[in-house]
């Protein structure tokens, strides 16, 4: 079930050593147009090699379109995205051709479907959030021509929290840090971890500004529990809280209710969704990454045929996922909003009428 | 949208006050003893005016079975549910006719749908959850032929948590308590919170017993991503982990991983779940209320015209969601759970061969 | 698999001798006036017992809506809809218990399910129908906003064809004949076949007038495609046409293309269809109705344990269902129409600037 | 919308004169042997060129697997594949760059999307079912892993009508002629209709043999109303019909029931599906083409500024596209009869547990 949306929906394929991966964007309406260069650019923020932060493996992830554009714009048929692998370096897993690395995910793929490929993941590999970063371009641009921006950031390394969130500082940071203040500290925990031969987990702080109130579809298709189910499935991630979330758990409801007031709300514990549909107020996600479980220690593990081994993993790998992952999270958030804008069309018979007649 | 689910699937329809709540369960494959009291038993576990940690209003939650089973015995065909309401008192909200009340979703539905069904926040109200239990019940009866199990209870009320998970316990106690030890500082909150009309918010805990490896349709129908956007969709719900989620954000790789040996995996920091497909480990969910938003303190709102006022809400109101709320938490997992055993049935040629050769 | 439809959409439920059949109809635009004496009279229409033509059982029919309704207007919520059966004969049914009736789904629903509902077909009757006729009459609602109408008629029983379509005529006559002047020679074929213990077929023809060039969301889910499946679906239909149809495949291009003009088409050959989108003409179908299995012959058949009998069946059935088919071809094209002009609204960046900005 | 399929499904993409068109195969089994050989030879016998009844655009159709494949088998996870079109020439199409040819999809594709890709129908053209042929071709190898086939062929053009049905002489014949007796006739019109710079229609008539009992999801996913969806939805496909469809409306019930015995149906005339279910014996169906609607004789029709103008057509066309569409009817056959196989699996409890326990 390789798809994700309804009516803006992407399909993907590909796996982190075949020959491409890609989607195919269907519903974005004709008209827009469709600038490669940030379609481009939005996968140069994503792509690996591009510091010590990240894997050495090196990736142009050049992206070519196949389809749904004509003379620069969308034409409302489905656009194909492809980008060719270039660096796969198979030999590189030789070593686990039989072996289960413990954190991955195959083991599960492997009971699931009786097939091992070894080759860096397959199809579990984060390799394919390449394709996730080219949709949600296209959805940005969509988005753009509503006023609707979303940023991100990280918030969070190795447990050292960002205490102010500046998402134009976290544009130019190579970990895409949201606090200038602690971003060496937290650069330094991820080097001292890939020293050890070890990773990091993270915290990827999202915020979508300018949505209009009254995108989210009750009760099974929520701006909240589908923003939910987009984070949670990128990879390595095993929490998401919307607006105040966790903290939420533990207040009073004096505290946790945003007053309204006549020009809006006057606080946003929230994070901009009341009933699984958005409020005007900035919507807040914050998703939490596990550490990369490639680490280069030896580890306890059991090979295909169920026997025990010891091993140590070769490869190359990021430190800290959560750091191209926020790129992964910004896409993803884009998808869902361009997808809850078309869904909401419907809403009223007058929104019907007034568009027919 | 207010269906959930791809094979095994319900929609549910119904509003706080109106004549009756229920849903249309279809995919439940054919010949499953239906047993009635069973479904009857989880929505009285879930149903309101239980104790004084509940909303006074008294509802029998009386289930009537409309179609989909012969002679005690699913059909394959879909079955219909019907709770009708008895104790709805809508003039209790006559007072809030024309103002939203801060926290709930009456703003947002009032502005996306251009209609004021003030009569207990209408179809956003959690009321409507008893229909999902319904539904939960139904699925849970599939995966007891199965093995699996599905449990849940409270560990953490107004920020007083569990240091130990008794699931036995949690069905006896009248707060769903997982831990006893804290139990009675946990009710000692929610009684307090009550007296100073405010409320509090608390944490479900939820396990999965007995998956078999392999559940979870990838990329974009992972067991993880489902039961997120399940668990989120909840009413007041806005936080989920998986594992240990959020702590494993702040974790070095070595201390996340969870090792493998000929038996299992020597520790469970994943949850159950890797690459969003079960490993055969109990699958660990963590869900977040906030504290209920009907609260009896003054408070800032606006009203339909927009203009500010000071009001006091009136009506029948749980002081903490969070405790009805893991049973929808339940019923929900018993969904997610049973759609991926059927979505799972075509995973291998083999499998299939085996099915009808 | 019980629901219809993208963006409007119902789900039903019921069997024909159990206690209830209805619907969820689920994506009504919120402001709708819901005339609940309107939904009846559709009911009415397709109701059973009215004429010697039909079959003897009588029902009501009487439509209960139970929710998504707000002093007279939909609120976006699901609109829940019941029928409550008052006439079923089980016993009727007791002589053909363990026996498959020819031309019947008995057969394919035992061997799929094993489960052996006896009771008038269960799920399989064509009663189903009449939950399609109240979601179908929402739609009607929905599409008169938009100066949409639907009509339809019989063109054809036994043979007999109408010379002319009369959709006014139809709306009167008994049998819904298109054509006054074959009116009486149908009516006689029906009481023949009635008469000599046996059923006939006919043909339905239904018109959608007034559609907006544009509907329809290629490639697959055209406006041809799904009218498509949306008649095939019903009961005992077994040939669908669009347009001139089976005729087309015997002219040549010169003679089927429709010329354009400045003001329309010149002719219709394409049944207001191409590629999928409505051209603003007429959309035409025809629906191929085989005669009612039912028959009180003897016939040749098998018994659940496979043993071979001779038998007559017992009870009361339609003489030819294409009659109060057509009633059920026009509530499905009402549903189809309506799913794809909500579909249809995101399909230019600037119809979606135009509703948002 | 560009998807079919619910668990076997696929999504197309590329246009008449892009640069490429392709598809992405989702919910294949792991495990099963993906013979390239075989699929590129369901694409040679759609591709165009082959001979003078053909279209003269010459196109290898050479199909790229770039995903879901591992040492040559499945994977279970998405297969995409890719044909680069290499003699697309755009400039036969300057002059129809701002007219609407008759009987296209030009006209409604640029009322509804206010673009016009002038180039070969854009995405409206049959060159996107070379897509639909590789997915079948997936969908076929599965298939007959459990011993179903499927067959077609000609069985009418131009009104000359096949006696018999011989599908091994079919796949033989340059046209699929099922009659070798009718097959010069039906060429000779095809010819005729050529010279005279016009077009005729045709039949396909398609066979699926060895079919389980049980396939087809009532109420909405009926094996027959899925097969019409997919039929209606093949470019110039006017009407379907399952079994003896058509003409049953015309006969008794007496005529029409297929009585049963001990080992099987005593005749075919439902084509194999009661009550939308497969009852296990042939799946016949016929699916009725209009002719080619490129014809090069003068046509009455508008520009883009809705002037009207009486125009020739230039470029390079089928003169009968029932012959080529015959294989694309295959392909859908084949994907909707792998989708109903495994949405079957869940159908009993008793199958599920077996699956499982």
């Amino acid at each position: 079930m390789n798809r994700f949306g309804q009516r803006f929906s992407f399909t993907t394929f590909g796996e982190s050593h075949g020959k491409a991966l890609g989607c195919i964007v269907d519903g974005v309406p004709a008209g827009l147009l469709i600038d490669e260069e940030f379609i481009q650019s939005e996968l140069d923020r994503r792509k690996p090699g591009k510091s010590k932060f990240e894997t050495a493996r090196q990736e142009d992830d050049k992206v070519e379109i196949l389809s749904g554009v004509f003379e620069g714009m969308s034409t409302g048929t489905p656009i194909a995205m492809v980008i060719y692998n270039t660096n796969q370096k198979s030999k590189d897993y030789s070593n686990i051709k039989d072996v289960f690395r413990p954190g991955h995910a195959d083991f599960t793929y492997f009971h699931k479907y009786g097939i091992r490929d070894y080759r860096g993941g397959g199809r579990s590999s984060a390799r394919e959030t390449a394709a996730r970063v080219a949709a949600g371009a296209v959805a940005k641009l969509m988005l753009q021509q509503l006023n609707i921006e979303i940023v991100s950031g990280i918030c969070e390394i190795d447990g050292i929290k960002a205490e102010s969130f500046d998402y134009d500082h976290a544009k130019e940071s190579i970990i895409y840090a949201l606090d200038a203040k602690v971003e060496e500290a937290q650069k330094d925990a991820v080097m001292r971890a890939k020293e050890a031969h070890d990773s990091v987990g993270g915290v990827s702080r999202v915020v979508i500004k300018g949505s209009p109130i009254g995108l989210g579809e009750p009760l099974y298709y929520k701006m909240d529990s589908i923003l939910a189910d987009a984070m949670m499935g990128i990879n390595a991630v095993k929490a998401v809280e919307i607006g105040d979330g966790i903290s939420s758990a533990s207040l009073r409801g004096s505290q946790n209710n945003d007053p309204i007031r006549a020009n809006g709300f006057e606080s946003n514990h929230a994070g901009g969704i009341l009933g699984g549909i958005t409020n005007g107020e900035d919507i807040i996600l914050n998703v939490y990454f596990k550490p990369t479980p490639s680490i280069f220690q030896e580890q306890h593990t059991v090979t295909k045929d169920n026997d025990e081994v010891d091993f140590s993993l070769k490869g190359r790998h990021d430190p800290c996922v959560a750091i191209r992952g926020t790129i992964v999270c910004e896409a993803m958030a884009a998808i869902v909003v361009a997808d809850m804008v078309l869904l909401n069309m419907g809403r009223t018979i007058d929104g019907v009428k007034n568009y027919y007649l």
